[in-house]
């Protein structure tokens, strides 16, 4: 008596979801210092100075009728032209306020996007290892989900690409930096792909847009910010999340950018309206749009996550681990000694750890470990990595 | 390239949607007060007393990491708890955390209950007058929305109703209070609905749900609430918004409650589960979930609403309008003198009144005026709808 796809999605959870609630009913049998919660990607480190202040301040000193009332469905206009004017001055794009669309996070701005693109049938191209809600987002769409393995270094395998792209080809999601690997793509892989793309937009004679799902852009180690894709390609959307670079991640704030510059960027940004109403999104929560308008100078201050990971990544690599370096979000991820994640999950909550198997990210034997926690957590967690290992015998050995 | 339903749904915006940006453009261009602004249902009434501190409160005590993290997919445990609480307290129902699902607002909420029950062709039946946006919803799941025309005092037409159930009918959307007309439906019309719906369930051997759309729930002028569905029909579920009640309109916090004595409640509960993750919603704003939980038991100051409702309508059937009477809601249904109400709403744009057509709330020569509005623009724009009037001559005295 239900939709048959939406019963079965809700049924089996996702995995990282799943064992999210496992965690807090094991949390609340046996107390919180016995589990070693890897499993989710919420912020551990609190807002930016300046955030709650900024909230306080909003609440006390706007009109509430104006401040919690209806904004525009695309958002408050204020709000967008200053989104606009901050990626124009931080990327050098040509955005306007009628280019931004402001969205309940970034996946909201990824369901309305496919909504917005896919016509019953059309291909969506996910870069392995990726998110698992992407498909979901893209079957909910009607479009058909075509995942392209990545390369040794888990950058972009060019060749398995070439084989996916057919003439129902729509658009490529990308992520960088990129959850669950924590690797962000090289300028000289985003290139490549902008001329692999051109190249087929030629051959089948329509555009092929990439989706930038963006929630991790200011989380990285090194000193370059990822490359800012509309700068080598011009049929880009950008989804971004203010929930990790502000910690605000259940607020669900965010929005949808369309490159001003792409061939069909009003088409696109007409089709975006109608999807978010097709799709119950009124506007995206008020309060917050007009903080984060407040806020898009402020820096996260990722010490925390940059300690974590070298915390991590050298213990575990020291144990015998393999594991893939992060150079941005907040995820390891993880080599199954013996190939299975999703038996390395179901062990490692014998010694209390989540963590999350790559399998749903389409990265069979990996497992991914989001290390936004506290320092204390992994400190308290690093025996039990070990335990894990020695359980594996001479297969970790070999 | 873009999807052509999501397109034509993006480029011919809801009417209500339209006229809001129009009166805005206006206002900037020629001044407030010369736009009489009745276009959109966003409350003019500050948040009950206590809201606005209880939500400095929460900033202020609550640790930022928990406050403004993810909560489950359904929403936070314990404010599951209290919304169901609340419930059973105030209408006697039998709801646990586990019937209730925290929503981004009502809208989010139908889109969510549309999808989870729908398969391709289910039809659903809509009573006239009904909120445009129920068909584009209905339409996004799959489903065929079926119009059952209002009797004469606005309650629902049960031959009508009778003529449109077939073997396909999944469920029936309710709206009391009522947006457009104000009408609330008395505890006759629900409990005949109820035994008309059982009867055809008995004839169709599957149950056909009620789904209650409840924004007004809070908003009436008489004694007593609305009836509460699920007291005279199990197969029912509630989409609930604390934007009208607790003046949060933008906020996009509301809820679903799945009433347990249905007969499939968990696989509509599971449902759910599903379409929300296809729809993008990962949680309701955590911030508003933890805030509404809080004030549960604070009633709205409706006195604004009501008094602006004797004026208004005292004033217009003293002109010549006819005008359904509202018991609820803050909408009032005014007859165009000559039956078009397309040409009633731009003409009333030449005086700087913004009145809604009906049209698309399946109610053809009605118009909709929302006054929840300041007091002073009521008494400011009385001329001019004295005008309009005149502007018709002789038809609109006959």
């Amino acid at each position: 008596m239900t939709n048959g796809q939406m019963y079965k999605w809700g049924d089996k959870r996702s995995s990282i979801r799943e064992l999210y609630e496992y965690g807090k009913a094991r949390a609340a049998e046996l107390g919180a210092d016995s589990v070693f919660d890897f499993s989710l990607g919420n912020p551990c480190v609190p807002a930016p100075d300046g955030v709650t202040d900024a909230l306080v301040r909003l609440i006390k000193e706007t009109d509430g009728v104006t401040l919690h009332g209806y904004t525009s469905a695309q958002g408050d206009y204020t709000v967008r032209h200053r989104v606009a004017q901050n990626l124009n001055d931080r990327f050098g794009g040509d955005f306007t306020a009628d280019n931004i669309y402001m969205t309940c996070g970034a996946a909201a701005g990824l369901a309305i996007a496919m909504r917005a693109l896919c016509e019953e049938g059309d291909e969506i191209i996910l870069l392995a290892p990726h998110f698992p809600e992407y498909e979901i987002f893209v079957k909910a769409a009607g479009g058909k989900p075509v995942t392209v393995k990545f390369d040794v270094d888990f950058q972009i395998d060019f060749d398995a690409l070439g084989a996916c792209v057919t003439p129902r080809t729509k658009a490529v999601i990308v992520n960088s930096p990129n959850n669950p690997s924590g690797v962000v793509y090289s300028r000289d892989t985003i290139c490549r792909l902008a001329a692999a793309l051109k190249g087929y937009e030629k051959r089948f004679d329509h555009p092929i847009y990439v989706v930038s799902d963006e929630p991790y852009r200011e989380l990285v180690y090194g000193s370059a910010l990822p490359t800012f894709i509309p700068s080598v390609y011009a049929e880009t959307i950008i989804c971004y999340s203010f929930s990790k670079s502000l910690s605000l991640a259940g607020e669900r704030i965010g929005y949808i950018a369309v490159n001003p510059s792409g061939t069909c960027a009003q088409e696109i940004y007409t089709a975006i309206l109608g999807a978010g109403r097709a799709l119950g999104y009124v506007c995206a929560p008020s309060l917050f749009q007009r903080l984060i308008a407040e806020c898009l100078d402020k820096a996260p201050d990722i010490s925390a996550y940059a300690q974590n990971k070298d915390l991590l990544y050298d213990a575990l690599v020291k144990m015998g681990y393999e594991c893939v370096h992060p150079d941005g979000a907040f995820y390891l991820f993880v080599k199954a000694p013996d190939g299975d994640a999703g038996k390395m999950s179901l062990k490692a909550r014998e010694y209390g750890l989540l963590i999350v198997p790559g399998d749903d990210f389409a990265a069979k034997g990996w497992v991914r470990v989001a290390y936004c926690v506290e320092r204390a957590t992994i400190m308290r967690a690093l025996p039990a990595f070990e335990d894990l290992l020695k359980g594996y015998g001479d297969i970790a050995r070999k």
